[in-house]
C-alpha cells in the first residue's frame, strides 16, 4: 500500500504556486487564494507573502514591521507598531472566522522576535521582517484546514531552505535541495512563507530581494515541480508599457532569455532574478492572476517557436549615462579598452554597453551607480590613467529595446524598427546589435523615449497598422 | 637683404610634395614629376619614392634590393641583383640625358652598402632598402639642376629626421623637428629621400609602413607646411571601392578622422597611419594623381561642413571574426568583459567591437591576428577562466562601414542604411553605432558584402535612384 502510495504522488503533475502580497492582503484575497489552491489537485505547495496594500495608500505589514523593529532598535515606544501590525492580523483572522488563539499566537511570536538579542541590528531586523511571511503562512494553513483540507504550515527551518550567510547578497544553498525535494512526498497541502531560511547554523536571513518570488522558485526546483505558478495582480506580462501604450498585447508564451531581456529593461511585474532557480532547473513559469484566474497568464518557458512571433515585447529603460572616450590611434593600443573596463571595476560600477568607433569607445552604465564624486574621479583617472583626447559624460539616455527570440535572423527587423524611429523625428544615438540573438537595443534621448516606444509598438504590435 | 629675403619666404604660402613609385618609376614619369614641381613657385620640398613598377609584373626596386641584401647575407652570389638594380637606374639616368657620373655615384654607393657589417641582419637590410628612394632622390635633384632649377638633395641625416630606435615600431622624434622646419629656409628646391631616418646615434632605420608617405608627412608638419600633396596613380579617393562599383563618384574633400575610418576599413590608396604627423598639426593633405595632375584630388582637412553630404564614403573589409561569449547573469558579475578583454590582451590581440547582449557579449577581432593554435587556446581560457555556458567562434565576418561627419545626427540614417540591406536579402549580424559620430558600422556574412555594398551605394550615392 504504502509503495502504490508513494508511486501515485510522483506520477501526478505537481504545481508549486506563489501568492504575492496583494493577493494575500485580505480575508476575502485570501478565500480567493484558496478557491485557486482547491480547484486543482496538482497544486501542492503554496508561498505566501505577508499582507500587502489592501488599497493604494496602504501600508504593507512588512513595512509595518519594519517600523516596529527600528522602533525597538532605537529604544521608542513599540506598542503603536506592534498594535498596527496585529491589528492586521486580526483583521484577517476575524474575517476567515478562525480562532482567536491564532491572534495569540501571532502577537507571541512577535513579542519573543521584539525580546531578541539586539546585539547585530541586521539579524534583529531580518528577524522581525520575516514575521510577515511566517506569521501570514501560519495563519493561511489554518484556513485551509478550518474548510477542511489536508494542509500544513512548513517552517523554511524544518523544510530545508538553506542559504548562505552573506547578508549583502543572500542566496539558497544548493545542500538544503535534498531535503527541500522531500516536500514533495508530505501529504496533503503545504503552505509554506516566503522571503526567507535559515543558515547552515540556524540563523534566519531574508532574501535581499525577490522576497516570497524567489523562495516560489527555490523550492519549486528542489521539488521539480511541472509549473511554478506566480499569482500576482495582473492578468499577464504584457508586450509593452501599459502606462505608456493602452491595452498592451498581453503575451502568451515567452522564454527564459526574453523575460531577462524585458526584465532588464524596465518589466517590473516579477523580479526576474527571482525566478532564476526555476530557470536553471527548466521548470516553466506561470504569471496568472489572483484576481482572474482564468485568464490563461504569461507562461515562461525554455524554449518556444519563433516562427510565431518575432518581436514579443518593447521595453524602454531611462537613467543610462554614456562616458565617451575619444583618442587619436586609440585602436593601436593594445589594452586600452580593457584598462578603461577596469577603472569602471575598480569603481564597482558594472557597465551596460561599450559601443566602439576606430578611435573612440563609450562606457554605457546606469546613471543610479554614479554620484557626482564618484563621477568626477572616474573622469580623473581616464584622463591621467589614459591619457585621451576627449572624454565626455552624456547623462539622459533612455535604452528601448527590442525583444524577441531568434529575432536576429529575421531580415529587415533592424531596417522596420530604425525606420520607425526615424519617422518620429527622433535620433538614435546607440544601436547595440551583435551579441544577443534575443534582443535589438537603441540608445536614445529620454525625451524621445515615450513617442518611439508608441512608434515602434504601432510598428511591430499593431497588425491593422497601414505603411505610410 | 638678408632680412627681406627670409621675410619673403616666410609670407609665401609652402607645399610638400610626395611621389609614390609609380610616379617616379621611369624617365618619363619623372619628368611628369618636374613639371608638376616646377609649374607651382610654392612647390618647395619634393619627398621621392624608389622607383616603383612600370608595368604590372614589374618588380619594385626596393624589392630588388631586398634580394640583393638576402643574398647577401646568406653568402650567395650578388652581382646578378646588384645588376637589376643598376640597370633600372641606368635605364632613368640614360633617358633623362644624366651624366654617366650618376650611374657610377648609384654602383659606388650599393657597393658601399653592401660591404657594410652584417653582424646585426635587421640594420644591414635596413641600409639596402633605403638605397631605393636615397639614390633615387639624389637622380632626381640631379635632374632638377640639370634643366637649370635650383634644386638639392638633402639626406634625412642632414635634414633631421630623427627615428626611435625601436625597429619593430620606428617612429620620428620630435627633437628632430627643430633642424627639419629649417628646410623651410633653404633656398632652391629640396628633393628628399622617403622611407626612412637616423637615429640619435647616426644609425639607419626605414619605417615600418608608410614609407615615403610618412617621411612627406614628418616633413610637411615640421616645416608647417600650408598644404602636403600625396602624389600617386589615382585621381582621388572614390566614395565605394572601384573594384566593386562602377565609376564610383570622387571624395573631393573630407576630413581626417572620414579618412581613418575608410582606411581602417579597407580603402588602399595610401597608409593612413602615415598621414598622423601632418594632422596633429593640422596641415591639409591632397591626394592627387601624377599622371593627370590637373584633377582636383582628395582634399583632406580638420574640419569641414558636414551638412552638404553626411555619407562621404562606403568601405567594406572582409576578414573578421566574432568570438560569441555567452553567460547567465553575466551582467551580474563585475569585471567579467575586463576579464575577457584581459585574454585578447595576453594574447597580444586588439579587437575591434564588443557589442554586448545582457547575459552575452562578442569580441570582434581581425582573422588574421588567430592561429589555429592561439584560436583554440583563447576559447580553452576563457572556458577555464570565465566558466561561460558557451563560447563560439565565428569566421567570415565582413564589416561594412558606412562614414561621415557628424552622420549620428542625421535623422533616418540607420533607417536608410538597414532598409538598403534589408533589400537585398541579407541579414545584418552586428551593428555597431553609438561611439563614433563618424560611422556605422554593419557586421554581415562575407558573402552578402558585394550586393550590400552596391545597395547601399545606390541608396546613398546615385541621386536619380527611385525608392521602391
Amino acid at each position: 500500500m504504502q509503495l502504490s502510495f508513494y508511486l501515485r504522488l510522483d506520477l501526478m503533475n505537481m504545481k508549486v504556486c506563489k501568492f504575492g502580497g496583494t493577493s494575500v492582503a485580505t480575508a476575502d484575497q485570501i478565500r480567493k487564494v484558496v478557491d485557486i489552491v482547491t480547484s486543482d489537485a496538482e497544486r501542492k505547495i503554496v508561498v505566501v507573502s505577508a499582507p500587502g496594500k489592501r488599497f493604494s495608500d496602504d501600508v504593507k505589514v512588512t513595512d509595518l514591521l519594519i517600523r516596529l523593529g527600528e522602533a525597538a532598535l532605537s529604544g521608542a515606544e513599540t506598542d503603536p507598531h506592534l498594535e498596527r501590525v496585529l491589528s492586521r492580523f486580526r483583521e484577517i483572522t476575524d474575517e476567515l472566522g478562525l480562532s482567536t488563539d491564532i491572534s495569540s499566537e501571532i502577537e507571541s511570536d512577535l513579542r519573543d522576535r521584539l525580546s531578541n538579542d539586539k546585539e547585530d541590528s541586521s539579524l534583529y531586523m531580518d528577524t522581525m521582517k520575516a514575521a510577515g511571511e511566517d506569521n501570514n503562512a501560519k495563519l493561511i494553513a489554518a484556513y485551509f484546514s478550518l474548510i477542511g483540507c489536508d494542509a500544513k504550515y512548513i517552517n523554511p527551518k524544518d523544510g530545508g531552505l538553506l542559504v548562505n550567510d552573506r547578508p549583502q547578497r543572500v542566496r539558497a544553498l544548493s545542500e538544503g535541495d535534498e531535503r527541500l525535494a522531500k516536500l514533495r512526498e508530505e501529504s496533503g497541502l503545504i503552505v509554506f512563507p516566503g522571503f526567507f531560511g535559515f543558515t547552515k547554523d540556524g540563523t534566519l536571513r531574508t532574501f535581499n530581494r525577490g522576497g516570497s518570488d524567489i523562495t516560489g522558485a527555490i523550492v519549486a526546483a528542489a521539488v521539480g515541480a511541472d509549473l511554478y505558478e506566480n499569482f500576482t495582480d495582473v492578468d499577464s506580462v504584457f508586450a509593452a508599457n501599459p502606462t505608456v501604450i493602452e491595452n498592451p498585447v498581453p503575451i502568451k508564451t515567452m522564454t527564459y532569455r526574453e523575460m531577462r531581456e524585458l526584465a532588464y529593461a524596465g518589466f517590473s511585474v516579477f523580479h526576474d532574478e527571482a525566478l532564476i532557480p526555476a530557470f536553471r532547473k527548466s521548470i516553466p513559469v506561470c504569471i496568472k492572476n489572483t484576481n482572474n484566474p482564468n485568464a490563461p497568464g504569461t507562461l515562461i518557458v525554455k524554449e518556444r517557436d519563433y516562427n510565431e512571433q518575432q518581436v514579443i515585447g518593447i521595453a524602454a529603460d531611462s537613467g543610462f549615462t554614456a562616458i565617451y572616450v575619444d583618442k587619436f590611434l586609440m585602436n593601436l593600443e593594445i589594452g586600452f579598452g580593457r584598462r578603461l573596463l577596469q577603472i569602471f571595476e575598480e569603481e564597482e560600477i558594472s557597465y551596460e554597453h561599450t559601443p566602439s568607433g576606430i578611435d573612440n569607445l563609450s562606457i554605457i552604465i546606469r546613471t543610479r551607480f554614479l554620484t557626482k564624486e564618484k563621477e568626477e574621479r572616474i573622469v580623473g583617472r581616464i584622463h591621467k590613467e589614459l591619457e585621451p583626447d576627449a572624454v565626455i559624460v552624456e547623462h539622459d539616455y533612455s535604452m528601448i529595446v527590442l525583444v524577441g527570440e531568434g529575432m536576429q535572423y529575421t531580415t529587415g527587423l533592424a531596417a522596420r524598427a530604425a525606420t520607425a524611429i526615424a519617422k518620429t523625428g527622433a535620433n538614435i544615438e546607440m544601436i547595440n546589435q551583435g551579441s544577443s540573438e534575443v534582443s535589438l537595443v537603441f540608445g536614445v534621448k529620454v525625451q524621445d523615449e515615450t513617442k518611439i516606444l508608441k512608434e515602434l509598438y504601432k510598428e511591430f504590435f499593431v497588425k491593422s497598422y497601414v505603411k505610410s
